[in-house]
Protein backbone atom coordinates (compact mmCIF):
# COMPACT_ATOMS: atom_id res chain seq x y z
CA UNK A 1 0.00 0.00 0.00
CA UNK A 2 1.40 3.44 -0.41
CA UNK A 3 2.23 5.64 2.46
CA UNK A 4 0.19 8.87 2.52
CA UNK A 5 1.82 11.95 1.69
CA UNK A 6 2.41 14.91 4.85
CA UNK A 7 4.55 18.51 4.14
CA UNK A 8 7.05 19.05 7.27
CA UNK A 9 8.13 22.14 7.74
CA UNK A 10 11.70 21.95 8.67
CA UNK A 11 13.67 24.67 10.33
CA UNK A 12 16.50 23.41 11.21
CA UNK A 13 15.39 23.79 14.63
CA UNK A 14 14.92 21.21 17.44
CA UNK A 15 10.94 21.18 17.73
CA UNK A 16 10.80 20.97 14.00
CA UNK A 17 13.13 17.84 14.21
CA UNK A 18 10.85 16.19 16.75
CA UNK A 19 8.16 17.25 14.55
CA UNK A 20 9.97 15.23 11.59
CA UNK A 21 10.60 12.42 13.58
CA UNK A 22 6.33 12.26 14.41
CA UNK A 23 5.48 12.42 11.27
CA UNK A 24 7.68 9.96 9.95
CA UNK A 25 6.63 7.21 12.87
CA UNK A 26 3.03 7.98 12.09
CA UNK A 27 4.26 6.19 8.53
CA UNK A 28 3.67 9.29 6.51
CA UNK A 29 5.97 9.42 3.12
CA UNK A 30 7.52 12.73 4.25
CA UNK A 31 8.41 15.99 1.90
CA UNK A 32 10.29 18.24 3.90
CA UNK A 33 10.01 21.98 3.39
CA UNK A 34 12.12 24.93 4.26
CA UNK A 35 11.96 28.35 3.95
CA UNK A 36 14.93 30.60 3.50
CA UNK A 37 12.75 33.97 4.31
CA UNK A 38 16.09 36.46 4.28
CA UNK A 39 17.17 34.88 8.04
CA UNK A 40 20.46 36.36 9.54
CA UNK A 41 21.91 32.92 9.12
CA UNK A 42 22.78 30.67 6.84
CA UNK A 43 23.53 28.05 9.52
CA UNK A 44 19.44 27.14 9.65
CA UNK A 45 19.25 26.38 6.41
CA UNK A 46 22.69 23.69 6.58
CA UNK A 47 20.80 22.84 10.05
CA UNK A 48 17.59 21.85 8.53
CA UNK A 49 19.53 19.86 5.75
CA UNK A 50 20.98 17.83 8.04
CA UNK A 51 18.31 16.72 10.26
CA UNK A 52 16.65 15.46 7.41
CA UNK A 53 19.87 13.68 6.33
CA UNK A 54 19.94 12.12 9.74
CA UNK A 55 16.30 10.97 9.42
CA UNK A 56 16.58 9.56 6.16
CA UNK A 57 14.43 11.90 4.17
CA UNK A 58 15.07 12.43 0.54
CA UNK A 59 12.76 14.99 -0.54
CA UNK A 60 13.73 17.93 0.43
CA UNK A 61 12.60 21.41 -0.60
CA UNK A 62 14.28 24.79 -0.06
CA UNK A 63 12.00 27.63 -0.76
CA UNK A 64 13.07 31.19 -0.83
CA UNK A 65 11.08 34.07 0.43
CA UNK A 66 12.07 37.27 0.51
CA UNK A 67 10.78 38.80 3.97
CA UNK A 68 13.84 40.97 4.75
CA UNK A 69 12.17 43.38 2.37
CA UNK A 70 9.53 44.03 4.76
CA UNK A 71 11.56 44.27 7.69
CA UNK A 72 10.58 44.71 11.41
CA UNK A 73 12.19 42.24 13.23
CA UNK A 74 15.35 41.50 14.66
CA UNK A 75 14.88 37.77 12.75
CA UNK A 76 15.34 39.51 9.27
CA UNK A 77 16.11 43.06 9.80
CA UNK A 78 19.99 44.42 10.68
CA UNK A 79 18.82 46.85 12.25
CA UNK A 80 16.70 45.42 14.93
CA UNK A 81 19.45 43.82 17.88
CA UNK A 82 18.13 40.45 18.84
CA UNK A 83 17.47 40.63 22.64
CA UNK A 84 19.30 38.93 24.93
CA UNK A 85 17.31 37.30 27.96
CA UNK A 86 13.87 35.83 28.07
CA UNK A 87 10.66 37.95 27.37
CA UNK A 88 8.48 34.52 27.31
CA UNK A 89 5.02 33.89 26.26
CA UNK A 90 3.71 34.26 30.04
CA UNK A 91 4.72 38.24 30.63
CA UNK A 92 2.27 38.63 27.82
CA UNK A 93 4.59 40.68 24.79
CA UNK A 94 5.35 40.05 21.63
CA UNK A 95 9.03 40.40 21.46
CA UNK A 96 11.26 41.91 18.80
CA UNK A 97 12.09 38.41 17.30
CA UNK A 98 8.90 38.08 15.86
CA UNK A 99 8.86 38.21 12.21
CA UNK A 100 5.04 39.25 10.90
CA UNK A 101 2.88 36.69 10.08
CA UNK A 102 5.68 34.38 9.51
CA UNK A 103 3.72 31.32 10.42
CA UNK A 104 0.97 32.25 8.03
CA UNK A 105 3.39 32.52 5.24
CA UNK A 106 5.14 29.54 5.79
CA UNK A 107 1.50 27.44 6.38
CA UNK A 108 0.44 28.80 2.61
CA UNK A 109 3.73 27.82 0.79
CA UNK A 110 3.27 24.05 3.23
CA UNK A 111 -0.56 24.43 1.88
CA UNK A 112 0.37 25.02 -2.09
CA UNK A 113 2.77 22.27 -1.62
CA UNK A 114 0.43 20.10 -0.57
CA UNK A 115 -2.03 20.75 -2.58
CA UNK A 116 0.08 19.88 -5.93
CA UNK A 117 1.62 16.76 -4.58
CA UNK A 118 -1.90 15.60 -3.29
CA UNK A 119 -0.54 15.82 0.66
CA UNK A 120 -3.37 16.44 2.29
CA UNK A 121 -1.57 16.08 6.10
CA UNK A 122 0.84 19.31 6.92
CA UNK A 123 3.05 19.33 10.09
CA UNK A 124 4.63 22.54 11.94
CA UNK A 125 6.63 22.60 15.13
CA UNK A 126 4.88 25.53 16.98
CA UNK A 127 4.47 25.37 20.90
CA UNK A 128 2.06 27.85 23.31
CA UNK A 129 4.48 26.27 26.42
CA UNK A 130 7.85 27.32 26.89
CA UNK A 131 7.46 29.56 23.68
CA UNK A 132 8.01 33.35 22.95
CA UNK A 133 4.62 34.62 22.94
CA UNK A 134 4.80 34.77 19.26
CA UNK A 135 0.45 34.78 18.62
CA UNK A 136 1.14 32.85 15.48
CA UNK A 137 2.23 29.95 18.17
CA UNK A 138 -1.39 29.10 19.79
CA UNK A 139 -3.55 26.49 18.90
CA UNK A 140 -6.68 28.93 17.71
CA UNK A 141 -4.46 30.60 15.08
CA UNK A 142 -3.79 26.55 13.89
CA UNK A 143 -7.40 25.99 13.55
CA UNK A 144 -8.29 28.75 11.91
CA UNK A 145 -5.67 28.57 9.14
CA UNK A 146 -7.00 24.73 8.75
CA UNK A 147 -10.50 26.39 7.58
CA UNK A 148 -8.30 28.37 5.19
CA UNK A 149 -6.91 25.59 3.70
CA UNK A 150 -10.55 23.50 3.55
CA UNK A 151 -11.62 26.79 1.85
CA UNK A 152 -8.72 28.51 -0.42
CA UNK A 153 -8.38 24.57 -2.15
CA UNK A 154 -9.75 21.99 -4.60
CA UNK A 155 -11.09 20.73 -1.24
CA UNK A 156 -13.50 23.39 -1.07
CA UNK A 157 -15.81 21.75 -3.97
CA UNK A 158 -15.29 18.66 -2.01
CA UNK A 159 -14.93 16.23 1.21
CA UNK A 160 -11.56 16.77 1.95
CA UNK A 161 -10.11 18.55 4.16
CA UNK A 162 -6.61 19.69 5.58
CA UNK A 163 -5.23 18.57 9.05
CA UNK A 164 -2.76 20.79 9.97
CA UNK A 165 -0.91 19.29 12.70
CA UNK A 166 1.12 21.18 15.42
CA UNK A 167 1.55 18.40 18.04
CA UNK A 168 3.89 20.17 20.05
CA UNK A 169 1.47 22.80 20.84
CA UNK A 170 1.13 21.98 23.94
CA UNK A 171 3.86 20.30 25.22
CA UNK A 172 6.19 21.79 27.34
CA UNK A 173 10.28 22.11 26.00
CA UNK A 174 10.94 19.26 28.54
CA UNK A 175 8.44 17.09 26.70
CA UNK A 176 9.26 17.95 23.42
CA UNK A 177 12.89 16.71 23.66
CA UNK A 178 11.93 13.75 25.55
CA UNK A 179 9.87 12.77 22.57
CA UNK A 180 12.29 13.83 20.33
CA UNK A 181 14.65 10.89 22.34
CA UNK A 182 12.21 8.21 22.42
CA UNK A 183 11.65 8.90 18.60
CA UNK A 184 15.79 8.54 17.85
CA UNK A 185 15.90 12.32 16.81
CA UNK A 186 19.60 13.35 17.02
CA UNK A 187 19.23 17.07 18.48
CA UNK A 188 23.19 17.60 17.57
CA UNK A 189 22.03 18.14 13.90
CA UNK A 190 19.66 21.04 15.47
CA UNK A 191 20.27 24.47 15.71
CA UNK A 192 18.45 26.94 17.93
CA UNK A 193 20.39 30.01 18.31
CA UNK A 194 19.00 33.84 16.96
CA UNK A 195 22.15 35.43 17.42
CA UNK A 196 25.37 32.92 16.83
CA UNK A 197 29.07 34.09 18.22
CA UNK A 198 31.62 34.97 15.35
CA UNK A 199 33.36 31.91 16.53
CA UNK A 200 29.97 30.19 15.16
CA UNK A 201 28.84 28.75 18.31
CA UNK A 202 25.31 29.47 19.91
CA UNK A 203 24.92 32.98 22.06
CA UNK A 204 23.56 30.80 24.96
CA UNK A 205 21.89 34.54 26.35
CA UNK A 206 19.20 35.19 23.22
CA UNK A 207 15.79 33.74 24.49
CA UNK A 208 15.55 30.96 22.00
CA UNK A 209 19.04 29.44 23.32
CA UNK A 210 17.65 29.95 27.05
CA UNK A 211 14.53 27.94 26.21
CA UNK A 212 16.54 25.12 24.85
CA UNK A 213 19.29 25.54 27.46
CA UNK A 214 16.01 25.22 30.17
CA UNK A 215 14.50 22.41 28.20
CA UNK A 216 17.44 20.48 28.34
CA UNK A 217 17.88 21.33 32.38
CA UNK A 218 14.18 20.25 32.91
CA UNK A 219 14.84 17.04 30.68
CA UNK A 220 18.23 15.38 32.59
CA UNK A 221 19.87 15.38 30.08
CA UNK A 222 23.17 17.41 28.06
CA UNK A 223 22.77 19.29 24.87
CA UNK A 224 25.12 17.41 22.24
CA UNK A 225 25.03 20.93 20.16
CA UNK A 226 27.15 22.20 23.24
CA UNK A 227 28.91 18.51 24.12
CA UNK B 1 -4.08 64.32 9.34
CA UNK B 2 -2.16 61.17 8.61
CA UNK B 3 -3.67 58.74 5.43
CA UNK B 4 -4.42 55.34 6.62
CA UNK B 5 -1.91 52.82 4.78
CA UNK B 6 -3.40 50.41 3.30
CA UNK B 7 -1.65 46.87 1.36
CA UNK B 8 -3.04 46.58 -2.12
CA UNK B 9 -2.25 43.37 -4.16
CA UNK B 10 -2.02 44.33 -7.45
CA UNK B 11 -1.21 41.50 -10.48
CA UNK B 12 -1.01 44.10 -13.43
CA UNK B 13 -4.67 42.62 -14.30
CA UNK B 14 -7.86 44.32 -14.90
CA UNK B 15 -9.42 43.70 -11.76
CA UNK B 16 -6.62 44.15 -9.18
CA UNK B 17 -5.91 48.42 -11.13
CA UNK B 18 -9.68 48.67 -10.15
CA UNK B 19 -9.34 47.52 -6.71
CA UNK B 20 -6.47 49.95 -6.83
CA UNK B 21 -8.01 52.70 -8.23
CA UNK B 22 -10.98 51.96 -5.18
CA UNK B 23 -8.49 52.25 -2.43
CA UNK B 24 -7.34 55.22 -3.67
CA UNK B 25 -10.68 56.51 -4.11
CA UNK B 26 -11.46 55.44 -0.10
CA UNK B 27 -8.47 57.71 1.01
CA UNK B 28 -5.71 55.48 1.90
CA UNK B 29 -2.17 55.59 1.56
CA UNK B 30 -1.48 52.50 -0.76
CA UNK B 31 1.70 50.30 -0.94
CA UNK B 32 0.98 47.93 -3.34
CA UNK B 33 2.46 44.70 -3.67
CA UNK B 34 3.20 42.29 -6.67
CA UNK B 35 4.07 38.65 -6.69
CA UNK B 36 6.67 37.43 -8.72
CA UNK B 37 5.79 33.77 -8.67
CA UNK B 38 7.29 32.39 -11.55
CA UNK B 39 4.72 33.07 -13.73
CA UNK B 40 5.38 32.11 -17.53
CA UNK B 41 5.07 35.93 -18.61
CA UNK B 42 6.99 39.25 -17.35
CA UNK B 43 4.67 40.85 -19.03
CA UNK B 44 2.23 41.07 -15.94
CA UNK B 45 5.12 42.49 -14.03
CA UNK B 46 5.47 45.26 -16.73
CA UNK B 47 1.69 45.94 -16.10
CA UNK B 48 1.54 46.14 -12.67
CA UNK B 49 4.30 48.41 -12.95
CA UNK B 50 2.94 50.80 -15.24
CA UNK B 51 -1.03 50.43 -13.27
CA UNK B 52 0.93 51.94 -10.60
CA UNK B 53 2.52 54.41 -12.48
CA UNK B 54 -0.98 55.32 -14.29
CA UNK B 55 -2.64 55.53 -10.85
CA UNK B 56 0.66 57.54 -8.84
CA UNK B 57 1.61 54.99 -6.25
CA UNK B 58 4.89 55.49 -5.61
CA UNK B 59 5.20 52.54 -3.42
CA UNK B 60 5.40 49.47 -5.36
CA UNK B 61 7.03 46.49 -4.06
CA UNK B 62 7.70 43.51 -6.19
CA UNK B 63 8.20 40.00 -4.35
CA UNK B 64 9.29 37.04 -5.78
CA UNK B 65 8.27 33.42 -4.79
CA UNK B 66 9.04 30.76 -6.30
CA UNK B 67 5.86 28.70 -6.80
CA UNK B 68 7.02 27.19 -10.29
CA UNK B 69 8.99 24.95 -7.69
CA UNK B 70 5.88 23.58 -6.55
CA UNK B 71 4.28 22.83 -10.34
CA UNK B 72 0.64 21.70 -10.40
CA UNK B 73 -0.88 25.03 -12.52
CA UNK B 74 -1.01 25.70 -16.30
CA UNK B 75 0.31 29.77 -14.75
CA UNK B 76 3.37 27.98 -13.13
CA UNK B 77 3.92 25.17 -14.79
CA UNK B 78 5.31 25.08 -18.83
CA UNK B 79 3.98 21.08 -19.21
CA UNK B 80 0.60 21.97 -18.46
CA UNK B 81 -1.46 23.59 -21.55
CA UNK B 82 -3.40 26.53 -20.97
CA UNK B 83 -6.83 25.43 -22.07
CA UNK B 84 -8.64 27.69 -24.56
CA UNK B 85 -12.26 28.65 -24.48
CA UNK B 86 -14.29 29.12 -20.63
CA UNK B 87 -14.93 26.54 -17.87
CA UNK B 88 -16.20 29.25 -15.92
CA UNK B 89 -17.58 28.91 -12.04
CA UNK B 90 -20.64 28.28 -13.00
CA UNK B 91 -19.93 24.89 -14.21
CA UNK B 92 -18.52 23.71 -10.96
CA UNK B 93 -14.60 22.57 -12.25
CA UNK B 94 -11.78 24.00 -10.88
CA UNK B 95 -9.24 24.58 -14.42
CA UNK B 96 -5.93 23.65 -14.86
CA UNK B 97 -5.23 27.26 -14.06
CA UNK B 98 -5.76 27.40 -10.71
CA UNK B 99 -2.37 27.76 -9.01
CA UNK B 100 -2.94 25.49 -5.66
CA UNK B 101 -3.32 28.00 -2.74
CA UNK B 102 -2.11 30.95 -4.34
CA UNK B 103 -4.30 33.88 -2.79
CA UNK B 104 -3.50 31.82 0.59
CA UNK B 105 0.25 32.62 -0.19
CA UNK B 106 -0.71 36.54 -1.57
CA UNK B 107 -2.41 37.58 1.26
CA UNK B 108 -0.50 36.08 3.41
CA UNK B 109 2.69 37.75 2.21
CA UNK B 110 0.10 40.87 1.85
CA UNK B 111 -0.38 40.37 5.68
CA UNK B 112 3.05 40.56 6.93
CA UNK B 113 3.97 43.64 4.92
CA UNK B 114 0.62 45.34 6.39
CA UNK B 115 1.57 44.59 9.95
CA UNK B 116 5.50 45.79 9.31
CA UNK B 117 4.58 48.58 8.19
CA UNK B 118 1.33 49.24 10.41
CA UNK B 119 -1.49 49.07 8.15
CA UNK B 120 -4.75 47.49 9.14
CA UNK B 121 -6.05 47.25 5.58
CA UNK B 122 -5.86 44.82 2.84
CA UNK B 123 -7.14 45.01 -0.58
CA UNK B 124 -7.57 42.02 -3.12
CA UNK B 125 -9.56 42.36 -6.41
CA UNK B 126 -10.89 38.65 -6.64
CA UNK B 127 -14.32 38.15 -7.62
CA UNK B 128 -17.00 35.15 -7.58
CA UNK B 129 -18.94 36.45 -10.21
CA UNK B 130 -17.64 35.82 -13.67
CA UNK B 131 -14.93 33.72 -12.54
CA UNK B 132 -12.81 31.00 -12.94
CA UNK B 133 -14.25 28.93 -10.35
CA UNK B 134 -10.94 29.40 -8.00
CA UNK B 135 -11.89 28.47 -4.57
CA UNK B 136 -9.76 31.24 -3.04
CA UNK B 137 -11.60 33.95 -4.66
CA UNK B 138 -15.11 33.33 -2.59
CA UNK B 139 -16.23 35.19 -0.06
CA UNK B 140 -15.99 32.67 2.89
CA UNK B 141 -12.47 32.31 2.14
CA UNK B 142 -11.99 35.86 2.37
CA UNK B 143 -14.22 35.88 5.75
CA UNK B 144 -11.49 32.27 6.95
CA UNK B 145 -8.54 34.59 6.08
CA UNK B 146 -9.53 37.25 8.04
CA UNK B 147 -9.51 35.71 11.07
CA UNK B 148 -6.14 34.09 10.48
CA UNK B 149 -4.98 37.77 10.17
CA UNK B 150 -6.63 38.09 13.58
CA UNK B 151 -5.22 35.52 15.39
CA UNK B 152 -1.76 35.18 13.68
CA UNK B 153 -0.03 38.39 13.94
CA UNK B 154 0.06 41.56 17.29
CA UNK B 155 -3.34 42.09 16.76
CA UNK B 156 -4.43 38.55 18.53
CA UNK B 157 -3.30 40.63 21.54
CA UNK B 158 -5.29 43.85 21.20
CA UNK B 159 -8.70 45.07 20.36
CA UNK B 160 -7.11 45.71 16.53
CA UNK B 161 -8.22 43.48 13.83
CA UNK B 162 -7.79 43.31 9.93
CA UNK B 163 -10.06 43.94 6.90
CA UNK B 164 -9.36 41.83 4.06
CA UNK B 165 -11.42 44.32 0.71
CA UNK B 166 -12.43 42.55 -1.33
CA UNK B 167 -14.80 44.78 -3.32
CA UNK B 168 -15.36 43.15 -6.66
CA UNK B 169 -16.07 39.83 -4.59
CA UNK B 170 -19.75 40.47 -6.08
CA UNK B 171 -19.50 42.24 -9.07
CA UNK B 172 -19.61 41.25 -12.45
CA UNK B 173 -17.03 41.99 -15.21
CA UNK B 174 -19.14 44.38 -16.78
CA UNK B 175 -19.51 46.04 -13.61
CA UNK B 176 -16.08 45.82 -12.23
CA UNK B 177 -15.00 47.53 -15.49
CA UNK B 178 -17.65 50.52 -15.36
CA UNK B 179 -16.48 50.80 -11.57
CA UNK B 180 -13.25 51.05 -13.01
CA UNK B 181 -14.10 53.84 -15.77
CA UNK B 182 -16.12 56.23 -13.08
CA UNK B 183 -12.76 55.74 -10.87
CA UNK B 184 -10.48 56.81 -14.14
CA UNK B 185 -8.74 53.53 -14.43
CA UNK B 186 -7.00 53.48 -17.30
CA UNK B 187 -7.19 49.80 -18.47
CA UNK B 188 -4.68 50.22 -21.35
CA UNK B 189 -1.74 49.57 -18.86
CA UNK B 190 -3.43 46.28 -17.69
CA UNK B 191 -2.65 42.82 -19.30
CA UNK B 192 -5.39 40.07 -18.51
CA UNK B 193 -4.00 37.18 -20.91
CA UNK B 194 -2.42 34.00 -19.55
CA UNK B 195 -1.31 32.66 -23.32
CA UNK B 196 -0.04 35.83 -25.06
CA UNK B 197 0.65 34.99 -29.15
CA UNK B 198 4.35 35.19 -29.86
CA UNK B 199 4.01 38.49 -31.28
CA UNK B 200 2.94 39.92 -28.08
CA UNK B 201 -0.62 39.99 -28.54
CA UNK B 202 -3.27 39.10 -26.31
CA UNK B 203 -4.60 35.34 -27.79
CA UNK B 204 -8.05 36.56 -27.22
CA UNK B 205 -8.82 32.30 -26.81
CA UNK B 206 -7.79 31.53 -23.29
CA UNK B 207 -10.36 32.11 -20.33
CA UNK B 208 -8.98 35.18 -19.14
CA UNK B 209 -9.57 36.82 -22.45
CA UNK B 210 -12.42 35.79 -22.92
CA UNK B 211 -14.32 37.08 -19.18
CA UNK B 212 -12.54 40.17 -20.14
CA UNK B 213 -13.79 40.71 -23.85
CA UNK B 214 -17.34 39.45 -22.20
CA UNK B 215 -17.04 42.41 -19.89
CA UNK B 216 -15.92 44.94 -22.41
CA UNK B 217 -18.91 43.78 -24.24
CA UNK B 218 -21.86 44.00 -21.98
CA UNK B 219 -20.30 46.95 -20.94
CA UNK B 220 -20.85 48.44 -24.33
CA UNK B 221 -16.99 49.64 -24.60
CA UNK B 222 -14.07 48.90 -26.68
CA UNK B 223 -11.32 47.45 -24.96
CA UNK B 224 -8.29 49.90 -24.79
CA UNK B 225 -5.89 46.90 -25.30
CA UNK B 226 -6.70 45.95 -28.37
CA UNK B 227 -7.83 49.39 -29.65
Amino acid sequence: MLKKKAVVLVSGGLDSSVVLGWARSLGFEVVALTLRYGQRHAIEIESAKKVCRSQGVTDHRIVNVDLALFGGSALTDRVVDVPKGTSPGSSGAIPPTYVPARNTIFLSLALSLAESIGAKDIFIGVSSVDYSGYPDCRPEFILAFQQVAKLGTRAADTDDSYEIHAPLVHLTKKETILKGISLGVDFSSTWTCYDPLENGNPCGACESCQLRAKGFEEAGLPDPLLG
